[in-house]
């Protein structure tokens, strides 16, 4: 029964140890390329660029050719030169509150005139009547050689994070920087906080490259909610993409057991979390039995079962004509089975309504937490494990065979 | 690169072979046993039991261990004695259409009191006008030995198959007679069928064991429906079980592009197809703009992305009591992506509401059309492929490491 023969895995170029250990095993991490088969680009590698990361959570390339790594709990910005992850790294980073799952160092966007600001969220430290708390913060600084430095706290979210807010940022080309605020668990008794006017939590924000709210914001002139808010209604927003061909805003939201989203964001517009809501609580009871209403909007795309949505990506780059125009998505975890991380692949058609998804590198099985596209054309992937890494994905052409 | 070791191979019991290709190759048939880790049962042995089965639709267990099988395209019957696939096939089953994809001979189902009694769905081929068409046909046939007798249809559906209904069977100790109809497409412009009262198509019928229709069957009173109607606004039924801790008719139905639903069929109600659904059309368009609506029952599960479900079983043996009260769904295709067939574990609370979904048997990528509780408390699945199989799927117990 055992026949496995070199010849085999040369000819399909495939590291047969992996993907042994792959089939059998939760998760893999990666220590050299390895080659999986998909739907329409028949062939493609996977090569590790960096490892060793502490649960990275977010990256960001700058034009130099410098990668940008943050670490969750470890709260250290890490920089990879040259393709080396440097073994020091980057100081000047705030002090993060990182001590239970989910809280820390987040996200990172870099400003869209010059590359060396870099914005990061984090889970902050604060006092509140003299008790230990923690929210959201935005810090803004200038990356200079190994440090930071005019390191600024520009933003401060209100609302109390006591179940720990998802964050992550995007800058648009007009230097508004959309930055969304999680939170609003249901299990965690937080689950109102999506409508609650006074709280950034639970909210998507659009602010000025210093943290100030955006003149023309949705709520600035009536004052029905915060000025700094966009959109309101989501649970926990982990990925913010610009769709290349309508303009408009996509955002992924988590969904607890099940019912993971992605919208199309309009300003102003309520997005129902938690009183219209397809998903489930993690101990069974549906969230809400009303899961459509006039004057909440409908997902684009929903996840049953779940597969915790992380950031996303709409591909348009030349290395993969195939994959022009789709979505990739994140995966953390499927079904709430570990070791079930993933990328997924939505196609659209000339409407850009959607027809397809395909699932890819589950045979790596870890916890996808970024996606990107390089300056290369390449699709670059952060896993989010305690030994994490960020791997690249390249096609294998027929000329290479 | 290449480390796979015999040693490592045997210790974990797996065709490395068999793993290998599964990894990187759409499906693979089993030529033996294959193990694979799962999460709460740490170790499953998928054996095959035959094969070369010609697209096999389902199957049925005797009390004397035969195993009777259908096959679709060939409108074979064929049987398993002393574990053994017989080379000839039973004679007497009536002629099928199968000329087109989804047509031929489809359920089988055992009667309770006397298990020689064999009740099958198959695409039955009509004129209509003089002009060729087909319907769904209901047969009951006696199997002495290698053959049938007394060979009657005893039901013949209203509607035209210009689409091709799937259908299923499941049979109560009551010895009702519980029967899906299909085939209510809104790509074939049949989706209305399945609101048309004047119709057995997109619809569950529940019939006496003669294929008359039940004296207390919902609409037998007002005649708003056909009187074997059950339960109305369906599309494509291929699984139906009862929940052994309610009593519950639970049933599976297949949205074209997502939306695949299981739902709990209460006697005349309306589950909405085509009117309410959480589903979008083959070509990208949302089937309906309402997904909730009064007097329309919302699905129990949901699928997004489609898995393509086929029939569904709850577990209730010995040999896996980590799945007790589970429920088992056939996957044929994952989000119209060829090759990506599975099996999936639903689990519930105590309360019987999901709470987490595993999936299982991805790394053989068939359509899984069939799954069954075998009389040994093992599980058996079908694939249905060209090269079909039915596989038995065991726990391996620290006992026998």
């Amino acid at each position: 029964m055992f026949r496995v023969t070199q010849a085999v895995a040369v000819a399909l170029s495939v590291s047969a140890s992996v993907l042994l250990s792959a089939a059998v095993v939760a998760q893999t991490t990666l220590t050299g390329p390895v080659e999986f088969h998909t739907f329409e680009v028949p062939t493609i590698r996977v090569t590790p660029v960096a490892t060793g990361l502490a649960n990275p959570f977010a990256f960001a390339f700058r034009k130099n050719g410098d990668i940008l790594i943050t670490e969750r709990y470890t709260g250290k910005l890490r920089i990879i030169r040259e393709g080396i992850l440097q073994e020091a790294d980057i100081s000047g980073v705030p002090a993060v509150y990182s001590e239970v799952f989910r809280a820390g160092l987040m996200s990172i966007a870099l400003h869209p005139d010059d590359d060396a600001i870099v914005y990061m969220t984090y889970t902050k430290p604060i006092a509140v009547a003299g008790e230990p708390e923690q929210t959201v913060a935005l810090v803004r600084a200038r990356l200079q050689e190994n440090r930071l430095t005019d390191v600024q706290e520009i933003f401060t979210a209100k609302g109390l994070d006591t179940a720990i807010a998802g964050s992550t940022l995007l800058f648009t080309p007009d230097k508004k920087l959309f930055m969304s605020v999680g939170g609003a668990y249901v299990f965690a008794g937080t689950g109102e906080f999506a409508q609650d006017p006074a709280l950034h939590y639970g909210k998507l924000l659009r602010l000025n490259d210093d943290g100030t709210a955006v003149a023309d914001n949705p709520f600035v002139a009536d004052g029905s909610y915060l000025p700094e808010v966009y959109s309101v209604g989501h649970r926990n927003q982990l990925g913010l993409a610009i769709n290349p061909t309508t303009g408009e805003l996509w955002a992924s939201e988590n969904g607890p057991q099940g019912g993971d989203e992605v919208n199309i964001i309009n300003p102003g517009a309520n997005y129902g979390w938690p009183l219209v809501s397809s998903s489930r609580q993690y101990r069974g009871d549906w969230v809400s039995s009303v899961k459509q209403q006039a004057g909440y909007e409908d997902p684009e795309l929903l996840w049953w079962p779940s597969i915790a949505v992380s950031a996303i990506m709409f591909y348009g780059g030349d290395q993969f004509p195939e994959w022009q125009g789709n979505l990739f998505v994140g995966s953390m975890v499927m079904g709430r089975i570990p070791g079930t991380g993933h990328l997924e692949r939505v196609v659209f058609n000339s409407r850009g309504q959607e027809i397809r998804r395909e699932t890819l590198l589950r045979e790596i099985g870890q916890r996808l937490r970024d996606v990107q596209q390089g300056p290369d054309g390449f699709i670059y992937v952060l896993m989010d494990e305690e030994d994490g890494s960020l791997l690249r994905i390249e096609p294998v052409r027929e000329a290479e065979c």
